[in-house]
């Protein structure tokens, strides 16, 4: 990785490389009509499932940008491969930062100069190299405070899952996320890898809402080298959903302006997909999030968010508020109706660095499978003034 | 109106009555599951069409409190229909702050004593007394910064319309909207008053929002005297709008910590419940709240907001990028792409007081009447320093 001069201090262009042939991959992106140029052009090549070089550019999402982006995003294409030593069509391109620029393609070709030249000595890739993972993720931090990596051992067999992440603003995922590579030396067959690493991002980086807010370049792609040979499916299975929960509460955490992580458990809907849409309005709740900010023990704003699913057209009719069932921590709030005494060891518990909120909507059994758990964080002062002069 | 103590200074309980006894009334609610004690109670009676009394209380929603909450917003009821001299089911019951704490009913009683007093020497009707609407309007306020009245006289008539309104928090109407009260002195049967308030609704307070929040007990109710005789339908129909639009775009300048109303037209759209998608989807977006905040010009987050749309599931994957065109003010940001002198213009823009961004869909010819307007305002540290310990 190399610095192109995209960000005032530090690197901001990176390219991961898997050095074995065999390499399997599987790749999911955001869902945003505006999706990027760096997503449309992945897009293209993700059925191959042989990607073996993903290239991360931080600072410039090169999104609404037109012919001309494209055009780019086709040229740090090709750039990046001969870096990586693989083809164009085996290299993904990730790229985050303010929409509506074009990339500065004469620092790019610069960087890229500068890295192939460093490449002849040593190539680079994330697994089992801790160092290398480090910097890769710190090279694609744009407004992260810290980077954002994670590692687990797969039971059974030699082979380990390191994963890096980015992104704290503009985080609701759509059936993607934000730009997250993990890397592995395990062997699976590319369409193993993808049916896993949908499932896994469902319940991790799809779980995740700093703001409401889905980026146009959302990208979550993992690589598999097969260098440590075959694994017990269930044993990857658990370790790549560690690695991915991982990342996913380091990413909650450091949202923008957060200084606190927001967990939210429904239990009891009617099926699973209810029990996010519920959990999500909690999350996702300005007046929850300023709540929780404050630890002002204001409950009362829970029973509304999960009100705000009444729509007469919407699928949650079913909620009957009297069977719900409300608590924070293990203080059940409603319908217990809390004191002056529990509500300061409400505001206790919401003083916490990490709060719980539990809603059962009692339309099924606690363990019938129809729950969900969401990850989020505080809305404070401090996201206004990240995002209210981003690009000035 | 008068003060029972729920706020440290003013009034916080008040009765609007209509003096005549032909009064035609409408109202619409809150589609919350978690909708108020009021709110259920006024559903009940709302069908007669001949409310004549509307009792307002601030400070305190009655919302999640249980059947101890149902009985005290009964008594409520009872108690305000003794001081406005009609029958209980006359009487509407409209009621916001905080969630999940009773009434302190002792407060309350003696309120009313203090207003049954009053009244009998006489009577409050915001329906031409200015005095009055704004006593009124000043009663019903929880973190309102000052009180919202609107007038229109109606063409052809010496009849007039008064409303008034409050809500800056909680504020995203769902087929209703916060409290507003009109009332007028013309006559107009209580079906056609009902066809054109759900019409007058849908293009105003339903239209607002200020932070995604659905309030449980948003209540809208115009009462209709008849003292000044009948009037045109067509010109009734252009004082409500006046009124109503006025009072939506008073809430959305003083929502929460707001500096700046915000306004977002969509043109184009294949139809108006597309349109109205859209334009909420951006005067919702966070990021573009906060951009709007600091004169920031990142007009991408429009694009990324209008992007937010394309899940695979949902009705809007006919949006195409290419078609798309945004507008400040009157400058094109996209397709156009802004150099650095287009983007000071854009900054300047931005500090306005009233920022308006216009998007055409291409869908339709923009005279198709397939639009939308929607009224926001910016997000401000204030309304994190406004929300974070909003009951301590």
């Amino acid at each position: 990785m190399t610095s192109a001069g995209l960000r005032d201090v530090g690197d901001d262009v990176s390219v991961i490389t898997s050095t074995e042939a065999g390499t399997t991959s599987a790749a999911v992106f955001t869902q945003s009509l505006f999706a990027g140029a760096s997503v449309l052009l992945d897009r293209e090549i993700v059925g191959r499932g042989d990607a073996r070089a993903v290239v991360t550019v931080a600072k410039n999402a090169n999104v609404a940008t037109g012919a001309t982006g494209d055009a780019n995003a086709r040229e740090v294409r090709e750039l990046a491969a001969q870096v990586a030593g693989v083809a164009p069509e085996q290299t993904m391109v990730a790229s985050t930062g303010v929409i509506g620029r074009l990339y500065p393609m004469d620092q790019l070709r610069s960087a890229f100069m500068t890295m192939s030249a460093a490449a002849r000595q040593e190539p680079t890739s994330p697994a089992g190299g801790g160092a290398d993972a480090l910097a890769a993720a710190r090279a694609m931090m744009t407004t992260d405070t810290h980077p954002k990596t994670a590692t687990a051992s797969i039971d059974g067999s030699d082979a380990t899952i390191v994963g890096i992440a980015k992104g704290v603003g503009m985080v609701e995922p759509n059936m993607a996320t934000m730009i997250a590579v993990l890397c592995t030396d395990a062997a699976i067959p590319a369409d193993v890898l993808d049916a896993e690493f949908r499932a896994c991002v469902d319940e991790s980086f799809n779980s995740l809402s700093v703001d409401t807010d889905t980026s146009t370049s959302d990208t979550a792609i993992v690589m598999a080298s097969g260098a440590a040979g075959h694994v017990d499916r269930d044993a990857f299975r658990t370790a790549l959903n560690a690695v991915c929960l991982d990342l996913t509460r380091q990413l909650a955490r450091d949202g923008e302006g957060a200084t606190k992580l927001l967990i939210v458990e429904v239990t009891g809907a009617r099926d699973r997909a209810q029990a996010k849409r519920v959990a999500k309005a909690i999350v996702n709740s300005p007046l929850v999030k300023t709540a929780v900010h404050g630890a002002d023990p204001n409950w009362g704003r829970v029973a509304m968010a999960i009100g705000k699913l009444g729509r007469a057209d919407g699928p949650d009719q079913d909620i009957n508020p009297q069977a719900v069932r409300i608590v924070f921590g293990d203080l059940e709030t409603y319908p217990a109706f809390p004191g002056e005494q529990e509500l300061a060891r409400l505001s206790e518990i919401m003083r916490a660095e990490e709060v719980t909120i539990g809603v059962d909507l009692g339309l099924t059994a606690p363990d019938a499978q129809c729950g969900a758990r969401v990850y989020g964080c505080d809305l404070t002062r401090d996201y206004i003034t990240i995002n209210a002069d981003y690009t000035t």
